[in-house]
């Protein structure tokens, strides 16, 4: 691990710990010998599918997101809980969001979301190996998604309307160009 | 703006304020009537610049992430002061760090990094028109960035050593690999 330019911790102060969020700030010693301060945001971690279907259609949920104050297409995703492996939790939230479930997933990437302020760490899948669930299974209670497929196209298009508007679901789609899909 | 499930907020309780972030709880009423609190970063947004020179090389910056307690590379990135127009940000930001300046920006996209918990928007520039500059130019003075250019290749090695490990920087080597350069 490179520590190039480190910033070693004097002391953590703990401001809120929610749900899924904790928030600390951190004051440390930079390069130069002064001090600073940074304000942390610890998560959890999560993950995302990028799912194609039989016929060369991306699947997408719809969701309302609360801090955009508005619902945008997103590739299906979700949070790990404490301890679980990735590949498992990518697979729980593509079967519950999706009604898809699969028997291969390939791992494209992992990347920070918002290196600047977060620890959220987010692991990128592939497959387009999906098989329908016979029977839906429970979303979380505070959770309502609509699915949707759509063509590489007309995703495109929903980028240029910002129907699409996060850094995983514009990634997907350059990965899917960059493989060929059409 | 799609408004599909909204979430309408019954209060908001501020958390904490910091220099960049805030942090406020929402108690908001979801589509089937029931009630949930939602954890939200505000932030100010922030700007990146897909940079390359005349000899088809990147410009990365290598800076420590406390969050991540590692240093990374990535491209030149800054946040939007209050006000402050997206562009002449990015501009800013590619001077302060990487003592190039330019005269032409060409916006590549938008995306929110983290949008289940964070309003973080982040505008995407691309340049190859890359002037250095004279003199360099000051970063803030808790800013320590050595900057490098690297071939697309060197990049992608750097992608499997985890050293370029961000949403953004990520993005900008699948849009770079598109545009075809090599």
């Amino acid at each position: 691990m490179e520590k190039k330019f480190e910033e070693k911790t004097i002391r953590t102060k703990p401001i809120f710990e929610g749900r899924i969020v904790k928030l600390q700030v951190d004051e440390v010693t930079l390069p130069n010998g002064k001090t600073s301060k940074r304000e942390i945001i610890k998560h959890p971690g999560a993950v995302a599918v990028i799912a194609v279907t039989n016929d060369n259609r991306i699947v997408f949920v719809e969701q309302y997101r609360k801090p955009l104050e508005k619902s945008i297409f997103e590739i299906p995703a979700g949070k790990l809980e404490h301890g679980e492996n990735p590949e498992y939790t990518a697979k729980r939230e593509l079967e519950e969001e999706t009604g898809y479930t699969t028997d291969q997933l390939e791992l494209v990437t992992s990347f920070y979301t918002s290196p600047g302020f977060a620890d959220e760490l987010i692991y990128i899948y592939f497959t387009d190996r999906l098989i329908p669930l016979d029977e839906s299974k429970a979303l979380d209670e505070d959770e309502f998604v609509d699915v949707i497929e759509l063509t590489l196209d007309e995703a495109e298009e929903l980028v240029g309307r910002q129907q699409i508007h996060d850094a995983k679901t514009e990634y997907a789609l350059l990965y899917l160009k960059l493989k060929g899909l059409s």
